[in-house]
Protein backbone atom coordinates (compact mmCIF):
# COMPACT_ATOMS: atom_id res chain seq x y z
CA UNK A 1 0.00 0.00 0.00
CA UNK A 2 0.78 3.85 -0.97
CA UNK A 3 0.27 6.11 1.50
CA UNK A 4 -0.87 9.38 0.05
CA UNK A 5 -1.59 13.00 1.17
CA UNK A 6 -5.25 13.87 -1.28
CA UNK A 7 -5.84 18.03 -1.85
CA UNK A 8 -9.92 18.04 -1.66
CA UNK A 9 -12.00 20.54 -2.52
CA UNK A 10 -16.03 20.47 -1.60
CA UNK A 11 -19.19 22.21 -1.59
CA UNK A 12 -20.52 21.42 1.72
CA UNK A 13 -24.27 21.96 1.56
CA UNK A 14 -25.47 18.37 0.50
CA UNK A 15 -23.36 17.13 3.52
CA UNK A 16 -24.04 16.60 7.20
CA UNK A 17 -19.64 17.46 7.80
CA UNK A 18 -17.06 15.93 7.18
CA UNK A 19 -17.71 13.05 9.52
CA UNK A 20 -19.73 10.12 9.22
CA UNK A 21 -22.78 10.62 10.61
CA UNK A 22 -25.59 7.58 11.32
CA UNK A 23 -27.95 9.75 8.75
CA UNK A 24 -27.09 10.82 5.81
CA UNK A 25 -24.39 11.76 2.99
CA UNK A 26 -21.10 12.98 4.59
CA UNK A 27 -17.61 13.83 2.42
CA UNK A 28 -15.55 11.29 4.45
CA UNK A 29 -18.35 8.58 3.76
CA UNK A 30 -18.57 9.85 -0.38
CA UNK A 31 -14.37 9.94 -0.18
CA UNK A 32 -14.21 6.74 1.49
CA UNK A 33 -16.91 5.05 -0.96
CA UNK A 34 -14.62 6.26 -3.79
CA UNK A 35 -11.60 4.72 -2.22
CA UNK A 36 -12.88 1.32 -1.53
CA UNK A 37 -13.51 1.25 -5.04
CA UNK A 38 -9.67 1.59 -6.17
CA UNK A 39 -9.17 -0.78 -3.24
CA UNK A 40 -10.71 -3.95 -5.00
CA UNK A 41 -13.61 -3.48 -2.63
CA UNK A 42 -12.15 -3.09 0.38
CA UNK A 43 -12.69 -0.54 3.06
CA UNK A 44 -10.65 2.44 3.33
CA UNK A 45 -9.83 4.90 6.05
CA UNK A 46 -9.70 8.08 5.15
CA UNK A 47 -7.99 11.14 7.80
CA UNK A 48 -8.65 14.83 7.45
CA UNK A 49 -7.06 17.93 8.47
CA UNK A 50 -10.16 19.82 9.20
CA UNK A 51 -13.28 18.15 10.16
CA UNK A 52 -15.73 20.50 8.99
CA UNK A 53 -19.60 20.94 10.09
CA UNK A 54 -22.82 20.46 8.32
CA UNK A 55 -22.50 22.55 5.11
CA UNK A 56 -19.14 24.27 5.64
CA UNK A 57 -17.51 24.04 2.34
CA UNK A 58 -13.23 23.43 1.91
CA UNK A 59 -11.50 24.51 -1.12
CA UNK A 60 -8.05 23.22 0.88
CA UNK A 61 -9.05 20.28 3.09
CA UNK A 62 -6.09 17.71 3.24
CA UNK A 63 -6.88 13.94 3.80
CA UNK A 64 -4.58 11.17 4.71
CA UNK A 65 -5.32 7.73 3.05
CA UNK A 66 -3.61 4.28 2.02
CA UNK A 67 -4.36 2.86 -1.44
CA UNK A 68 -2.56 -0.41 -3.62
CA UNK A 69 0.56 0.55 -5.14
CA UNK A 70 -0.39 0.24 -8.31
CA UNK A 71 -1.93 3.92 -8.99
CA UNK A 72 0.15 6.84 -9.76
CA UNK A 73 -1.16 10.06 -8.57
CA UNK A 74 -2.69 10.92 -11.59
CA UNK A 75 -4.51 7.59 -11.51
CA UNK A 76 -5.40 8.36 -7.76
CA UNK A 77 -7.30 11.78 -8.30
CA UNK A 78 -9.31 10.60 -11.68
CA UNK A 79 -9.77 7.04 -9.96
CA UNK A 80 -11.42 9.18 -7.24
CA UNK A 81 -12.97 12.24 -8.95
CA UNK A 82 -14.69 9.75 -11.11
CA UNK A 83 -16.60 7.62 -8.32
CA UNK A 84 -17.71 10.19 -6.28
CA UNK A 85 -19.77 11.95 -9.03
CA UNK A 86 -21.77 13.42 -9.24
CA UNK A 87 -21.43 14.90 -5.69
CA UNK A 88 -19.64 18.44 -5.26
CA UNK A 89 -16.32 16.76 -4.27
CA UNK A 90 -13.26 16.93 -5.88
CA UNK A 91 -9.67 15.61 -5.58
CA UNK A 92 -7.80 18.44 -6.52
CA UNK A 93 -4.23 17.16 -6.20
CA UNK A 94 -2.45 13.71 -4.61
CA UNK A 95 1.30 13.33 -3.72
CA UNK A 96 3.02 10.58 -1.64
CA UNK A 97 3.11 11.10 1.81
CA UNK A 98 6.07 11.07 3.82
CA UNK A 99 7.08 8.32 6.10
CA UNK A 100 4.67 9.05 9.33
CA UNK A 101 2.63 11.98 8.25
CA UNK A 102 -0.72 12.42 9.05
CA UNK A 103 -2.90 14.97 7.25
CA UNK A 104 -4.80 15.43 11.03
CA UNK A 105 -1.72 15.03 13.49
CA UNK A 106 0.99 16.61 11.22
CA UNK A 107 -0.92 19.72 10.71
CA UNK A 108 0.80 22.75 12.48
CA UNK A 109 -1.48 25.35 10.68
CA UNK A 110 -5.28 25.58 9.52
CA UNK A 111 -6.85 28.50 7.47
CA UNK A 112 -10.47 29.45 7.14
CA UNK A 113 -12.31 32.36 5.37
CA UNK A 114 -15.71 33.87 6.21
CA UNK A 115 -17.56 35.50 3.78
CA UNK A 116 -20.87 38.04 4.55
CA UNK A 117 -22.59 39.61 2.18
CA UNK A 118 -24.15 43.28 3.64
CA UNK A 119 -26.52 44.10 1.30
CA UNK A 120 -30.11 44.56 0.73
CA UNK A 121 -30.29 42.07 -2.40
CA UNK A 122 -29.70 38.12 -1.55
CA UNK A 123 -26.66 36.59 -3.68
CA UNK A 124 -27.61 35.51 -7.14
CA UNK A 125 -23.92 34.62 -8.06
CA UNK A 126 -22.70 33.04 -5.15
CA UNK A 127 -24.91 31.83 -2.39
CA UNK A 128 -21.84 30.32 -0.26
CA UNK A 129 -22.06 33.39 2.16
CA UNK A 130 -23.74 34.70 4.78
CA UNK A 131 -26.41 37.65 3.76
CA UNK A 132 -26.57 40.35 6.36
CA UNK A 133 -29.13 42.57 4.61
CA UNK A 134 -27.83 45.35 5.56
CA UNK A 135 -24.57 47.26 5.60
CA UNK A 136 -21.41 46.49 8.40
CA UNK A 137 -18.77 48.35 9.50
CA UNK A 138 -16.03 46.58 8.71
CA UNK A 139 -13.14 48.43 9.90
CA UNK A 140 -14.79 48.41 13.47
CA UNK A 141 -14.72 44.28 13.21
CA UNK A 142 -11.46 43.99 12.17
CA UNK A 143 -10.17 46.30 15.31
CA UNK A 144 -12.50 44.30 17.77
CA UNK A 145 -10.82 41.20 15.81
CA UNK A 146 -7.80 42.45 16.92
CA UNK A 147 -8.39 42.12 20.51
CA UNK A 148 -9.18 37.92 20.48
CA UNK A 149 -5.33 37.26 18.35
CA UNK A 150 -2.90 35.36 20.40
CA UNK A 151 -2.89 32.68 23.15
CA UNK A 152 -6.31 33.11 25.21
CA UNK A 153 -9.10 30.16 26.59
CA UNK A 154 -11.56 30.63 24.41
CA UNK A 155 -14.70 28.91 26.32
CA UNK A 156 -16.20 32.08 25.20
CA UNK A 157 -16.13 30.94 21.58
CA UNK A 158 -16.50 27.25 22.53
CA UNK A 159 -19.23 24.73 21.34
CA UNK A 160 -21.04 23.01 23.84
CA UNK A 161 -20.02 19.85 22.09
CA UNK A 162 -16.46 20.48 21.52
CA UNK A 163 -14.48 17.60 22.59
CA UNK A 164 -10.96 19.28 22.94
CA UNK A 165 -8.82 18.65 25.93
CA UNK A 166 -8.42 22.36 26.69
CA UNK A 167 -10.12 25.54 25.48
CA UNK A 168 -6.64 27.46 24.83
CA UNK A 169 -5.68 28.18 21.59
CA UNK A 170 -3.25 30.38 19.96
CA UNK A 171 -5.29 33.05 17.25
CA UNK A 172 -2.34 33.88 14.77
CA UNK A 173 -4.72 35.36 12.38
CA UNK A 174 -8.18 37.58 12.16
CA UNK A 175 -8.18 40.04 9.54
CA UNK A 176 -11.69 41.88 8.61
CA UNK A 177 -11.66 43.69 5.48
CA UNK A 178 -14.21 44.76 2.72
CA UNK A 179 -14.24 43.50 -1.25
CA UNK A 180 -17.11 45.37 -2.50
CA UNK A 181 -20.23 43.94 -1.22
CA UNK A 182 -18.68 41.19 1.11
CA UNK A 183 -16.97 41.70 3.95
CA UNK A 184 -14.28 39.03 4.31
CA UNK A 185 -12.56 37.47 7.80
CA UNK A 186 -9.64 35.32 7.47
CA UNK A 187 -8.53 33.25 10.28
CA UNK A 188 -5.77 31.37 11.19
CA UNK A 189 -4.36 29.25 14.03
CA UNK A 190 -2.59 25.55 14.56
CA UNK A 191 -6.42 24.85 15.49
CA UNK A 192 -9.72 25.42 16.03
CA UNK A 193 -12.20 24.97 19.09
CA UNK A 194 -15.46 23.30 18.04
CA UNK A 195 -17.25 26.51 16.16
CA UNK A 196 -14.86 28.76 17.16
CA UNK A 197 -14.50 30.68 13.79
CA UNK A 198 -18.34 30.62 13.35
CA UNK A 199 -18.50 31.92 17.02
CA UNK A 200 -15.96 34.77 16.21
CA UNK A 201 -18.04 35.47 13.36
CA UNK A 202 -20.96 35.69 15.04
CA UNK A 203 -19.30 38.19 17.63
CA UNK A 204 -17.43 40.50 15.17
CA UNK A 205 -21.05 41.14 13.51
CA UNK A 206 -22.50 42.81 16.38
CA UNK A 207 -19.16 45.17 16.55
CA UNK A 208 -19.87 45.64 12.87
CA UNK A 209 -23.70 46.51 13.89
CA UNK A 210 -22.17 48.97 16.11
CA UNK A 211 -24.01 47.52 19.08
CA UNK A 212 -20.34 46.25 20.71
CA UNK A 213 -17.17 48.27 20.61
CA UNK A 214 -13.71 46.36 20.64
CA UNK A 215 -14.14 47.40 24.39
CA UNK A 216 -16.74 44.85 24.74
CA UNK A 217 -15.85 41.99 22.54
CA UNK A 218 -12.23 41.60 24.64
CA UNK A 219 -14.17 41.43 27.67
CA UNK A 220 -16.27 38.94 25.85
CA UNK A 221 -12.88 36.87 25.69
CA UNK A 222 -11.98 37.20 29.13
CA UNK A 223 -15.57 35.98 30.94
CA UNK A 224 -14.81 32.38 29.53
CA UNK A 225 -18.58 32.17 29.15
CA UNK A 226 -20.44 31.11 25.70
CA UNK A 227 -23.02 32.80 27.15
CA UNK A 228 -21.64 36.18 26.78
CA UNK A 229 -20.98 36.11 22.74
CA UNK A 230 -22.18 36.56 20.08
CA UNK A 231 -24.84 33.62 18.49
CA UNK A 232 -23.01 31.19 15.92
CA UNK A 233 -22.61 32.57 12.39
CA UNK A 234 -24.06 30.42 9.94
CA UNK A 235 -22.19 26.87 8.12
CA UNK A 236 -22.22 28.31 4.62
CA UNK A 237 -20.16 31.37 4.64
CA UNK A 238 -17.48 29.44 6.01
CA UNK A 239 -14.77 27.96 4.12
CA UNK A 240 -11.24 25.30 5.21
CA UNK A 241 -9.08 27.17 2.56
CA UNK A 242 -5.38 25.44 4.01
CA UNK A 243 -3.69 23.34 5.80
CA UNK A 244 -0.08 23.71 6.79
CA UNK A 245 2.48 21.25 7.33
CA UNK A 246 6.46 21.19 8.43
CA UNK A 247 7.01 20.08 4.98
CA UNK A 248 4.02 20.78 2.01
CA UNK A 249 2.99 17.77 1.11
CA UNK A 250 2.23 18.62 -2.16
CA UNK A 251 5.26 20.58 -3.46
CA UNK A 252 7.50 17.30 -4.89
CA UNK A 253 6.35 16.35 -8.08
CA UNK A 254 3.67 13.63 -7.79
CA UNK A 255 4.82 10.47 -8.30
CA UNK B 1 -42.94 58.28 -13.66
CA UNK B 2 -39.12 57.82 -12.46
CA UNK B 3 -36.25 57.26 -14.43
CA UNK B 4 -33.83 54.47 -13.14
CA UNK B 5 -30.10 53.63 -13.24
CA UNK B 6 -30.02 49.93 -11.54
CA UNK B 7 -27.22 47.61 -11.11
CA UNK B 8 -28.04 43.99 -11.47
CA UNK B 9 -26.41 40.79 -10.97
CA UNK B 10 -27.71 37.27 -12.14
CA UNK B 11 -26.20 33.54 -12.70
CA UNK B 12 -27.03 33.55 -16.08
CA UNK B 13 -27.33 29.30 -16.32
CA UNK B 14 -30.83 28.82 -16.25
CA UNK B 15 -31.92 31.93 -19.02
CA UNK B 16 -31.86 32.21 -22.75
CA UNK B 17 -29.46 35.68 -22.01
CA UNK B 18 -30.09 38.63 -21.41
CA UNK B 19 -32.88 39.58 -24.08
CA UNK B 20 -36.28 38.01 -25.15
CA UNK B 21 -36.93 35.63 -26.89
CA UNK B 22 -39.68 33.19 -28.41
CA UNK B 23 -38.72 30.48 -25.96
CA UNK B 24 -37.27 30.19 -23.00
CA UNK B 25 -36.92 32.26 -19.91
CA UNK B 26 -34.90 35.68 -19.77
CA UNK B 27 -33.09 37.89 -17.45
CA UNK B 28 -34.79 40.97 -19.49
CA UNK B 29 -38.61 38.90 -19.13
CA UNK B 30 -38.01 38.52 -15.83
CA UNK B 31 -37.49 41.79 -14.63
CA UNK B 32 -39.88 43.93 -16.84
CA UNK B 33 -42.05 40.91 -15.66
CA UNK B 34 -41.06 42.59 -11.77
CA UNK B 35 -40.91 45.97 -12.54
CA UNK B 36 -44.76 45.58 -14.37
CA UNK B 37 -46.34 44.01 -10.53
CA UNK B 38 -44.42 47.77 -9.27
CA UNK B 39 -46.51 49.54 -12.45
CA UNK B 40 -49.60 48.47 -11.56
CA UNK B 41 -49.45 45.56 -14.47
CA UNK B 42 -48.75 47.82 -17.15
CA UNK B 43 -45.67 46.91 -19.02
CA UNK B 44 -42.25 48.68 -18.17
CA UNK B 45 -39.59 48.67 -21.15
CA UNK B 46 -35.86 47.57 -19.56
CA UNK B 47 -32.94 48.46 -21.61
CA UNK B 48 -29.46 46.78 -20.58
CA UNK B 49 -25.72 47.88 -21.22
CA UNK B 50 -24.80 44.62 -22.57
CA UNK B 51 -27.01 42.26 -23.88
CA UNK B 52 -25.84 39.36 -22.37
CA UNK B 53 -25.95 35.45 -24.02
CA UNK B 54 -27.37 32.62 -22.73
CA UNK B 55 -25.36 31.58 -19.73
CA UNK B 56 -23.52 34.54 -19.20
CA UNK B 57 -23.50 36.17 -16.55
CA UNK B 58 -23.48 39.22 -15.08
CA UNK B 59 -21.91 41.07 -11.41
CA UNK B 60 -22.52 44.16 -12.43
CA UNK B 61 -24.93 45.02 -15.37
CA UNK B 62 -26.88 48.19 -15.73
CA UNK B 63 -30.28 48.57 -16.88
CA UNK B 64 -32.29 51.69 -17.12
CA UNK B 65 -35.89 51.72 -16.77
CA UNK B 66 -38.97 54.19 -15.57
CA UNK B 67 -41.18 53.40 -12.31
CA UNK B 68 -44.12 55.26 -10.92
CA UNK B 69 -42.65 58.49 -8.90
CA UNK B 70 -43.84 56.53 -5.58
CA UNK B 71 -41.21 54.75 -5.29
CA UNK B 72 -37.88 55.43 -3.27
CA UNK B 73 -34.67 53.79 -4.15
CA UNK B 74 -34.98 50.97 -1.08
CA UNK B 75 -38.28 50.19 -2.53
CA UNK B 76 -37.32 49.62 -5.98
CA UNK B 77 -34.35 47.42 -5.01
CA UNK B 78 -36.60 45.41 -2.30
CA UNK B 79 -39.75 45.50 -5.05
CA UNK B 80 -37.87 44.14 -7.40
CA UNK B 81 -36.01 41.58 -5.82
CA UNK B 82 -39.67 40.36 -4.53
CA UNK B 83 -40.77 39.99 -7.48
CA UNK B 84 -38.19 38.41 -9.55
CA UNK B 85 -37.94 35.22 -6.64
CA UNK B 86 -37.02 32.82 -7.26
CA UNK B 87 -35.22 33.70 -9.82
CA UNK B 88 -31.05 34.45 -9.95
CA UNK B 89 -31.38 37.24 -10.48
CA UNK B 90 -30.80 40.16 -7.93
CA UNK B 91 -31.11 44.23 -7.64
CA UNK B 92 -28.14 45.51 -5.85
CA UNK B 93 -28.44 48.87 -6.44
CA UNK B 94 -30.47 51.42 -8.06
CA UNK B 95 -30.38 55.23 -8.06
CA UNK B 96 -32.48 58.15 -9.98
CA UNK B 97 -31.04 58.50 -13.60
CA UNK B 98 -29.85 62.11 -15.25
CA UNK B 99 -31.61 63.59 -17.72
CA UNK B 100 -31.30 61.59 -20.68
CA UNK B 101 -29.42 58.55 -19.24
CA UNK B 102 -29.45 55.34 -21.13
CA UNK B 103 -28.24 52.12 -19.74
CA UNK B 104 -27.03 51.43 -23.35
CA UNK B 105 -26.25 54.19 -25.40
CA UNK B 106 -24.63 56.57 -22.26
CA UNK B 107 -22.15 53.59 -21.42
CA UNK B 108 -18.74 54.10 -22.31
CA UNK B 109 -17.09 51.06 -21.23
CA UNK B 110 -17.61 47.66 -20.42
CA UNK B 111 -15.79 45.36 -18.64
CA UNK B 112 -15.43 41.14 -18.72
CA UNK B 113 -13.76 38.33 -16.71
CA UNK B 114 -13.47 35.11 -18.30
CA UNK B 115 -12.53 32.56 -15.61
CA UNK B 116 -10.49 29.16 -16.72
CA UNK B 117 -9.92 26.37 -14.15
CA UNK B 118 -7.42 24.70 -15.31
CA UNK B 119 -6.79 21.03 -13.79
CA UNK B 120 -7.71 17.42 -13.85
CA UNK B 121 -10.73 17.61 -11.62
CA UNK B 122 -14.26 19.64 -11.93
CA UNK B 123 -15.04 22.15 -10.54
CA UNK B 124 -16.56 21.59 -7.05
CA UNK B 125 -17.28 25.04 -5.47
CA UNK B 126 -17.88 27.13 -8.68
CA UNK B 127 -19.57 25.76 -11.56
CA UNK B 128 -18.98 29.41 -13.33
CA UNK B 129 -16.03 28.43 -15.02
CA UNK B 130 -14.71 26.61 -18.13
CA UNK B 131 -13.44 23.70 -17.19
CA UNK B 132 -9.86 23.15 -19.09
CA UNK B 133 -8.35 19.55 -18.10
CA UNK B 134 -4.97 20.63 -18.36
CA UNK B 135 -2.24 23.27 -17.02
CA UNK B 136 -2.04 25.95 -19.55
CA UNK B 137 0.70 28.54 -20.04
CA UNK B 138 -0.78 31.97 -18.64
CA UNK B 139 2.28 34.26 -19.32
CA UNK B 140 2.22 32.87 -23.09
CA UNK B 141 -1.70 33.69 -23.11
CA UNK B 142 -0.77 37.12 -22.21
CA UNK B 143 2.00 38.24 -24.30
CA UNK B 144 -0.14 36.75 -26.84
CA UNK B 145 -3.20 38.71 -25.55
CA UNK B 146 -1.15 41.68 -25.45
CA UNK B 147 -0.93 41.47 -29.55
CA UNK B 148 -5.03 42.14 -29.68
CA UNK B 149 -4.88 45.42 -27.89
CA UNK B 150 -5.61 48.76 -29.61
CA UNK B 151 -8.31 49.66 -32.65
CA UNK B 152 -8.43 47.11 -35.22
CA UNK B 153 -10.51 45.24 -37.24
CA UNK B 154 -11.86 42.08 -35.37
CA UNK B 155 -13.86 40.23 -38.07
CA UNK B 156 -11.82 37.19 -37.32
CA UNK B 157 -13.40 36.86 -33.34
CA UNK B 158 -16.76 38.23 -34.63
CA UNK B 159 -19.98 35.89 -34.36
CA UNK B 160 -21.76 35.82 -37.57
CA UNK B 161 -25.27 36.44 -36.37
CA UNK B 162 -23.19 39.98 -35.07
CA UNK B 163 -25.56 42.65 -35.68
CA UNK B 164 -22.74 45.69 -34.95
CA UNK B 165 -22.59 48.13 -38.32
CA UNK B 166 -18.78 47.78 -38.22
CA UNK B 167 -15.98 45.12 -37.25
CA UNK B 168 -13.98 48.11 -36.13
CA UNK B 169 -13.44 48.17 -32.12
CA UNK B 170 -10.68 49.26 -29.15
CA UNK B 171 -9.37 46.84 -27.14
CA UNK B 172 -8.26 49.05 -24.23
CA UNK B 173 -7.69 45.90 -21.69
CA UNK B 174 -7.08 42.31 -22.24
CA UNK B 175 -5.13 40.82 -19.42
CA UNK B 176 -4.18 37.43 -18.27
CA UNK B 177 -2.85 36.52 -14.92
CA UNK B 178 -3.17 32.82 -12.94
CA UNK B 179 -4.63 32.51 -9.94
CA UNK B 180 -4.36 28.91 -8.35
CA UNK B 181 -5.54 26.42 -10.48
CA UNK B 182 -7.68 29.75 -12.14
CA UNK B 183 -6.69 31.36 -15.34
CA UNK B 184 -8.22 34.66 -15.43
CA UNK B 185 -8.98 36.67 -18.12
CA UNK B 186 -10.14 40.49 -17.69
CA UNK B 187 -11.06 42.45 -21.12
CA UNK B 188 -12.72 46.19 -21.32
CA UNK B 189 -13.74 48.08 -24.11
CA UNK B 190 -15.90 50.78 -25.17
CA UNK B 191 -18.30 48.00 -26.84
CA UNK B 192 -17.90 44.58 -28.13
CA UNK B 193 -18.56 42.51 -31.17
CA UNK B 194 -21.01 39.43 -30.49
CA UNK B 195 -19.30 36.71 -28.90
CA UNK B 196 -16.23 38.50 -29.38
CA UNK B 197 -14.42 38.26 -25.48
CA UNK B 198 -15.30 34.15 -26.13
CA UNK B 199 -13.84 34.41 -28.89
CA UNK B 200 -10.66 36.06 -28.17
CA UNK B 201 -10.59 33.58 -25.23
CA UNK B 202 -10.81 30.51 -27.48
CA UNK B 203 -7.90 31.77 -29.52
CA UNK B 204 -5.45 32.94 -26.31
CA UNK B 205 -6.44 28.73 -24.74
CA UNK B 206 -4.52 27.28 -28.12
CA UNK B 207 -1.60 29.90 -27.24
CA UNK B 208 -2.24 28.52 -23.53
CA UNK B 209 -1.90 25.30 -24.89
CA UNK B 210 1.29 26.23 -27.20
CA UNK B 211 -0.37 25.38 -30.38
CA UNK B 212 -0.50 28.66 -31.34
CA UNK B 213 2.28 31.66 -30.65
CA UNK B 214 1.59 35.40 -30.33
CA UNK B 215 2.70 35.74 -33.44
CA UNK B 216 0.50 33.23 -34.64
CA UNK B 217 -2.47 34.79 -32.76
CA UNK B 218 -1.37 38.46 -34.47
CA UNK B 219 -2.10 36.66 -38.00
CA UNK B 220 -5.25 35.55 -36.55
CA UNK B 221 -6.52 39.26 -36.06
CA UNK B 222 -4.93 40.64 -39.42
CA UNK B 223 -6.64 37.74 -41.54
CA UNK B 224 -10.00 39.20 -40.70
CA UNK B 225 -11.73 35.84 -40.99
CA UNK B 226 -13.84 34.20 -38.36
CA UNK B 227 -12.24 31.04 -39.89
CA UNK B 228 -8.78 31.56 -38.94
CA UNK B 229 -9.29 31.87 -35.45
CA UNK B 230 -9.72 29.63 -32.41
CA UNK B 231 -13.06 28.00 -31.27
CA UNK B 232 -15.71 30.34 -29.20
CA UNK B 233 -15.10 29.94 -25.43
CA UNK B 234 -17.89 28.39 -23.74
CA UNK B 235 -20.64 30.86 -22.08
CA UNK B 236 -20.29 29.87 -18.51
CA UNK B 237 -16.84 31.02 -17.71
CA UNK B 238 -17.67 34.10 -18.85
CA UNK B 239 -19.23 37.56 -16.63
CA UNK B 240 -20.14 41.27 -17.20
CA UNK B 241 -19.11 42.62 -14.44
CA UNK B 242 -18.76 46.69 -15.15
CA UNK B 243 -20.04 49.45 -16.98
CA UNK B 244 -18.48 52.67 -16.73
CA UNK B 245 -20.00 55.98 -17.93
CA UNK B 246 -18.77 59.31 -17.96
CA UNK B 247 -20.29 60.09 -14.53
CA UNK B 248 -21.37 56.75 -12.51
CA UNK B 249 -24.95 56.60 -11.73
CA UNK B 250 -24.26 54.92 -8.58
CA UNK B 251 -22.96 57.44 -6.95
CA UNK B 252 -24.94 60.21 -5.54
CA UNK B 253 -26.58 58.43 -2.36
CA UNK B 254 -29.94 56.88 -3.71
CA UNK B 255 -32.58 59.80 -3.64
Amino acid sequence: MTAWALLLEYDGTPFVGWQRQAQGASVQGVLEGAAAKLNGGAPVACVAAGRTDAGVHASGQVVSLSLPDRHDADAVVGGLNFHMRPWPVAAVRAAPAAEGFSARFSAVGRAYRYVILDRAARPALDPRVWHVPHRLDADAMDQAAKRLLGRHDFTSFRAAACQANSPVRTLDRLDVSRDGDLVVVVAEARSFLHHQVRNMVGTLRLAGDGRWTADDVAAVLAARDRRAAGPTAPPGGLRLTGVRYPEDPFSRTPG
